[in-house]
């Protein structure tokens, strides 16, 4: 019933979307603010780090949040704006300067940064962009589909930093047999991604007519079992937001409680999120395969989520995999330390992906099995590690999802700053 | 008053040590069985790994510990007997081989094991090999200090795995103006190094005259103050252990209550454990710097460790010691992170080496900085992350240990089991 399609936040009716360089990064003309309009006030929500050092524009959005509105998404790539010099003027002085180019409030805006933390933003050249910025929305079409399309493009290629794939998400749906709902997102995040009740930057639009109440409790339901499930290095960010805004323009009944639409509309949301969360694990800085961990019997959700987390968060395992090393030890090792109570005699251990599966572990034993099919399964570029913790009336289970952890990693992050 | 002298644990009066190699590791005639006795029964004690999964030494040694007594330790490396088939037995089995060839009780025997995990324990070649370890060690003369100390060495070679510096490490001090008292230790550890309330392998000896309880007291406080404040790479390993023998041999009146003389030997304990946990910290798998980060200012205990912890574990933190690059916004991000309360806006930050000292961040904020000389500091073998978090009634601090993340890390673990 629920179909992905292309594009991403200039999928759904009621809004436009767009990029440009404005000069923050050194040595590139790559797009380094992104801008989404609403064609009217929408209805919003969003998620946040819970760094306690969180950047300014996140304190920012927050207060522009709070009476549940917004019409636009301003970001910009190549500096946090984090724990910089004049962070909070620096935020306030780009809204301002949006609302003064596109005629909106400046408190229906949403705002956030990503890039290195600590630096000062370079205020005016953001503030020499945004009234160009404000102009290319203006002459998209709404009825242009290519138009919009490519102005969604423009927009999350604007918020990417050591990425290397554009992430973004489309799906469409029924609500009550008769209306056509959509929702689109895209999001950044490649490194300093372990979020924690928030996540790494994303903005959802929808055309969903949905309170913003019953929006709130969709979306932290979706963060949870998506982008909180993801690990690349362990880092919480400092910038991490994920919002969303819903334009109504899909003409369903208002959503204003936890009825059927409401669940149809929440399942939708997190399938989006979470392949949006996939994505983001499979291109972690220096990544080269997707590493998703599968626990079942687990004797409640939140610790197959703990035991999930901690595998797929491990140095060890992450690197086993760098290597195609069918080294259960350390998977076992790694649901040893998560926090989560088991017992170790139950647990059985299988690796997956397109070559074939293969279990090692039996009963917290190692098996004997064909190590050159072991290599073949884990040589390829998505693999599924299963841990079935076989508890009694352990009848939960948790996805997690990571990455190897390779040379590229360190080459990345060893001189991130020039 | 206290002094570090040569040697490890054949340092104190009573004990002898030596290695063999049993051929428990492929290609290799290093050493992977040592065994350290000592020439009458001891008071013990011991610490052990706080993972759900232990492995099966881990379980018999706390069963010959529960009299607080124990005569010998014996530890091989090359496998962890973790996970493995038939674990149980063949712990016991090497305890048997030990008592017939040396002619002391199995339940005195104190047990470990460390490497792969997963694997079965080739028990056929221990078991050959201990009768002619037994040998070698009845054959030291304890009046031989350069045979006690040569095979001291043997014992310590015997332990390591992808270790690359022996650590080993003894003081002595005086106990009532009147008794020589020695502390001497062995140490092996550099990867799966995120103790917790345990230790990787360390094995201590003393001469000093203890009840088995304040031993206790005294390496429990000691182990949570310096192994438990290292990491390497965050995995907490299922073989950790931390075990004391004390022969009584230095003549002190007995140490059965918290007096003077137990504050003496507590603290040499701890300065001898503390500095094995940075020769571990330093030797990490890949390291190429020891990372100390030392957290003042802080509300309690507790919270300066934690925060400390955060910040050397940080894979984004390390790597940018890699890289030698002055990132401080990532270090204000793992204090974020790090689960403790605190105001961001009072924190000051400051890199540290034999090349100087620069502050970088005031009062949560980037500082101007010459960047050649951060670069110079950070470039050295040995840093100093020195976070003063200034909160209000904040006279707490503690230091934590850790190493820089290589490529050489990513090497090391893509490849382990073969």
């Amino acid at each position: 019933m629920m179909e992905f399609i292309n594009g991403g936040v200039t999928a759904p009716k009621g809004f436009r979307a767009s990029g440009i360089c404005s000069g923050i990064k050194k040595n590139t003309a790559k797009n380094d603010l992104a801008l989404i309009m609403a064609d009217a006030l929408c209805d919003a929500a969003a998620v946040y780090t819970t760094n306690r050092v969180k950047a300014a524009p996140v304190f920012l959005t927050k207060s522009h949040l709070s009476n549940g509105k917004a019409r636009a998404i301003l970001a910009n790539s190549g500096n946090a704006n984090a724990c910089a010099p004049n962070g909070e003027e620096n935020a306030l002085r780009a809204c301002e300067a949006l609302s003064k180019a596109a005629g909106i409030a400046a408190e229906d805006i949403i705002i956030n940064s990503t890039g290195v933390i600590g630096q000062p933003l370079p205020i005016e050249k953001i503030e020499a962009a945004i009234p160009l910025l404000a102009e290319k929305i203006k002459k998209i079409s709404p009825e242009n589909k290519e138009e919009l399309l490519s102005g969604g493009d423009e927009a999350v290629l604007a918020i990417m930093t050591t990425d290397t794939v554009k992430k973004q998400a489309a799906c469409t749906f029924k609500l009550g047999g008769a209306f056509d709902v959509t929702v689109g997102a895209i999001a950044k995040g490649s490194g300093m991604i372990h979020p924690n009740m928030a996540t790494m930057l994303c903005f959802i639009t929808t055309d969903c007519n949905i309170s913003s109440g019953m929006l709130q409790k969709a979306l932290s339901s979706a963060a949870r079992r998506s982008f909180n499930r993801v690990s690349v290095d362990g880092d919480t960010s400092t910038n991490d937001m994920t919002a969303i805004l819903a334009s109504g323009l899909a003409g369903n009944p208002l959503i204003a409680e936890e009825n059927e639409d409401y669940k149809i509309f929440a399942e939708a949301l997190e399938k989006v999120c979470v392949s949006l969360a996939k994505r983001i694990a499979a291109d972690g800085e220096g990544a080269t395969k997707l590493i998703t961990c599968r626990v079942t019997g687990a004797a409640d959700e939140a610790s197959a989520e703990k035991l999930s987390m901690s595998v797929t968060s491990s140095s060890l395992v992450k690197t086993a995999m760098t290597g195609a090393d069918a080294n259960f030890g350390r998977v076992l090792c790694a649901l040893g330390y998560a926090g989560a109570d088991f017992d170790p005699e139950a647990v059985d251990i299988s690796f997956e992906s397109a070559a074939g599966k293969i279990p090692v572990c039996k009963n917290g034993r190692g098996l004997a099995f064909d190590e050159t099919l072991a290599k073949e399964i884990l040589s390829r570029d998505a693999i599924t590690i299963t841990c079935d913790m076989n508890q009694k009336d352990g009848g939960f289970e948790a996805e997690t999802y990571g990455c190897d952890l390779t040379c590229d990693y360190v080459k990345i992050n060893g001189d991130y700053r020039s």
